[in-house]
Formats: C-alpha cells, sequence, structure tokens
C-alpha cells in the first residue's frame, strides 16, 4: 500500500494544528490514489520545536534539512511566516518531485502566489490557501486538531493549476473541517485587508492611544473594562508576523486605512447630533448582526 | 428600627444590577445609622419594566410617580440613561426630602454634575458616579447581583460635598463589590473618552467599513474570523445610551477621535517598513500587558 508523504513546512501553531487535523482524519484519502496511509514530516530550522511537534503528535518525523525534507512529499504545505514562504519555495523548488502538489498557509496571497508562479517547476502544482483560523497564541503547544473546523478556508489556484490538484487542496482542507471558499488572490487581499488586517491595526492604535493618556494620568488603567480588553486582545498576536502580513498587503491596508479615516471624521461631524450618532451605531449593530449571520 | 430607603429611578441593567447587589448585601449599614434593613424602591415610566424587575428580585416595591417615590428616600439612584439623568433630576429635587443623598450610575460626568450642581437643593448632596460595568446587553432580566464586582467605579464629588454623604456612596459601591476611584469629573470624560467611548465609536466604524466591502463583494461575510467578531461584540450595545454618551462627551471624543487618526496617518507611513510595523506592534503588546496587570 502506497504512503502519501506530507511534508509541512513551520510547525508551530498553524502548521501544527495541520498536523493533527490531518493525523485525526486518518483514514483521508489524498491524491485520488488508494492509499489509507501516509506519513506527516516537519521541516523547520529549529530542532527543538520540531522534536516538541513530534511529542505532541503533530508530526510523525522531522528533520532541519529542507531538500531531504521535500523530496518524497506528495504535498508539501508551506505553513512558515508570511515573509519567508517565497524564499523557502524558491529553496525547495529544484528538489520536488514530479507531480507534488505545494500550498500555503499565509494572510496575504497576492505577493505569494505572484511570486511563487514565476518560479513554480513545470511539473509541480500550487494551490495557495489562507486559512482564517489562529489565535494569539503562538506555538505548537498552542496547536489544535479542531483550529480549522468552521473556519474559512480561501484558496487562490493559479489560471493554470490542473482541476485535480485544486480538488487535492480543497479536499484536504475540508477533511480538516474547513469552509472552502474560492477567490483570486488580489480580492482575497483586497477583503481580507479589511476584515482582519485593519482590525489587527485598529486594535494596536487603541492601545496606544490609551498608554498615551495613561502615561499623563495613570487612573486611566484603571478604568479599562470589558471593551477595552476584547478589542485588544489581538494585540497579544505575533509582532513580527503581523508586522510581515501588513507590510506584505501594504497598498490595500493603505486604502482600507483611509476608508476608516474618513468613517471617523463622519463621525466627528455627527458628533453633535445625538439623532445622527444613533443612526451610526443602531446601523451599526444591525450591519453586524447581518454579517455574522 | 429605622428602614433606610433607597429610590432607584431606572431599573434596567443598571439600575436592576444595584438593586440585586444591595439586596444580596442585606447588612449593609446606611448612612452611618444603626438601621439593618432597608426598603428598595423602583422608579420608572413603564409598569411592565418595574413589575419585572420585582418579580427578578430586584426592587421591593415601585411607582410610575416620581415625586412620591422619592419623597422619603434617604438614596436616589439616577440609573437611567445619560441623557434623561438632569431632566429627571430637576423634576424630583422639589420633593427630596433634607439630608437626601442623590447619586447616579451615567457614563459621562462633567455635563451632568455641573448642571446638577447648579440646580442642587441646599438640604440634598450629590455625589455623582459612574461604574464601568455594564454589556451589551440591555434591560433588568440582564442584571446580576455581581456585575460591579472588581469594577471600577468612578466617584466625583462637588467641592462642597459633605464626607459623609461620599463615605455614603463610596461605601454602597464597595458594599457591591466596586473598586471606588474618586475623580472630577472632567479628568474623569478625558479618560473614558479614550478608555471607553472612543472604542464603542472604533468598534461601530469596524462594522461600517466591513459592510462597505462585504455590500461590494459578499465573500467578505464569510471570511469573518474571531478578531472581528471580538472588535464588534460592543456594536450590540444600545444605540440611543450610546449616542445619548457620545454626545455628552462630544468635546473630549472630538480630540480622541483627532489623536487617533493621527496614530493610523503615523501607521501608514510605517506600512512600508516591516521593522517599524514590528516595533509599533510590539510596543503595543506590551503595553497592553502592562495596561491590564
Amino acid at each position: 500500500m502506497k504512503v502519501t508523504k506530507v511534508a509541512i513546512i513551520g510547525v508551530g501553531l498553524i502548521g501544527g494544528s495541520i498536523g493533527l487535523a490531518l493525523k485525526r482524519n486518518f483514514k483521508f484519502k489524498i491524491l485520488n490514489s488508494k492509499s489509507l496511509t501516509y506519513r506527516i514530516i516537519g521541516i523547520g530550522r529549529h530542532i527543538e520545536k520540531l522534536k516538541l511537534a513530534k511529542k505532541f503528535g503533530a508530526i510523525d518525523e522531522f528533520t532541519t534539512d529542507f531538500k531531504s525534507g521535500v523530496k518524497d512529499a506528495d504535498i508539501v504545505v508551506l505553513a512558515s511566516t508570511v515573509d519567508t514562504i517565497v524564499p523557502i519555495f524558491k529553496n525547495i523548488a529544484p528538489y520536488l518531485k514530479p507531480g507534488c502538489i505545494v500550498t500555503d498557509a499565509g494572510s496575504i496571497k497576492a505577493g505569494i502566489v505572484n511570486r511563487i508562479s514565476k518560479i513554480l517547476p513545470k511539473s509541480v502544482h500550487f494551490v495557495g490557501a489562507h486559512p482564517l483560523a489562529g489565535s494569539e497564541k503562538t506555538g505548537v503547544r498552542f496547536a489544535d486538531s479542531d483550529l480549522y473546523k468552521g473556519a474559512a478556508i480561501v484558496i487562490t489556484p493559479l489560471k493554470n493549476t490542473p482541476l485535480a490538484s485544486i480538488k487535492t487542496i480543497s479536499g484536504m482542507w475540508k477533511k480538516m473541517g474547513g469552509r472552502v471558499i474560492m477567490l483570486s488572490p488580489e480580492v482575497h487581499d483586497n477583503l481580507v485587508a479589511r476584515t482582519s488586517h485593519l482590525p489587527h491595526i485598529l486594535s494596536a492604535a487603541l492601545t496606544k492611544i490609551v498608554n498615551n493618556i495613561n502615561s499623563k494620568n495613570k487612573a486611566a488603567s484603571k478604568l479599562l473594562a470589558g471593551s477595552f480588553k476584547d478589542m485588544t486582545r489581538i494585540t497579544d498576536s505575533d509582532s513580527e508576523n503581523w508586522a510581515a502580513i501588513c507590510f506584505g498587503n501594504m497598498l490595500e491596508l493603505n486604502k482600507a486605512i483611509n476608508e476608516y479615516i474618513e468613517i471617523l471624521k463622519k463621525v466627528k461631524v455627527e458628533l453633535n447630533s445625538p439623532k445622527k450618532l444613533e443612526v451610526f451605531f443602531s446601523e451599526s449593530k444591525k450591519n453586524r448582526c447581518q454579517l455574522l449571520q
């Protein structure tokens, strides 16, 4: 019986959770093969992190040698931080076997997909992906086989990606419990700039303004209620990772911040009208309800 | 044995929770009297709401007649929406008995305290208060005797308020589990503009920008993860109430929005530098940790 080999590069919260979720769905058929067994190999630079991932059951074996790690892989998942995905792909590309399907888990898509498409070997297929799941926690010790259950998974295939490869990657995420949505990389980046990336900036900016006032009057920190805690929870996310994500989506984020500033400027004008403020709040309340349906 | 009478005007989430918390602390000594028993009277315009408050045990009796409701009260708590506090006080002031202490639970202080101080009868004392507790839920059915446990309670006495009255109101909130902080009304409004009022505007504005993009591409609503849900939870608050609060604190909120826009403009410039973005995120992360200590 053929053993299907899945290489996960980067076994932190995201990669580790993929490993756990795949291993839980043990009888998952990959590549339309008749194989019912597969093996997950974790690849990374830090031996200690890899050992931990194996201890937690997220991977079957591991190596710090990227070349040997990917050479027999049927599927390669690039689950490292967004700024490292393309450089890592560049390094491993010559060693990928024909028919290998590569996917990623990066929070930005256009920059990654367009650059990878230019250096993609003819015999290898790439299906970009972005699982909209995560946590402010980092590291494999927080990995969860249910992380992708019910989560939106955006996949962004290239125009010439074979349908079979799209189905394989799509099927892999569905098996992990995800809701797969296919979008172009550009539309993805346009949407997540507002639904995900902007909230991280707003959250950090709120922390900053409260810190500024607290440095003038220490009573401020005593007045922080649930609203501040909830709105700044994501400030606790990995700073380096989010810097790379925002940098990678800077054009759309720049537009999103401009749009947001325009909304705030309009609210400023409405501050002297309780009626207009009420419309602003009640419309947002209604919209939120519809958006989260 | 003397029965101490507490009149609560407005028995929704805030007023109802005060009633429940006071009744739980049954042996609470009020006004330095030797009285160990007291009676809570709920006052409001809607008989159905008052009946519900009594059913839930938040009040002992009720009336829709404000005059008769307050005439024997030792303490009057104005727990209605911020825009109604001063008009209600104006109506009840002639009927308050000498020595009566009036407090409120409004989220803004300068506008309320300054206007009440001008119409305060000589024999009555006023100690403004703002419990920093609440929920996006409204109505007495969500009232909770633990709502004020651990919550910051800002009290804003007038310059000539007798110390005994300050101690009574301060003691009442402490008995309900609150952490009492004394501030001037102006400092209170300056701080909460940034710690509480601005977050409500930011939350509604985030909902608006996401709704705008979703009206162009319905995929947006499918991409909403935990960050959006958490950051917009407070959008579900009572719109009329929050419109009145923001209107009541418009000067400080206007400044706070300007400061926030300046932070966003600085972030826009930093979007092309992963290093600077990382400093922005990591400083916010560190500051949040310190602020919530």
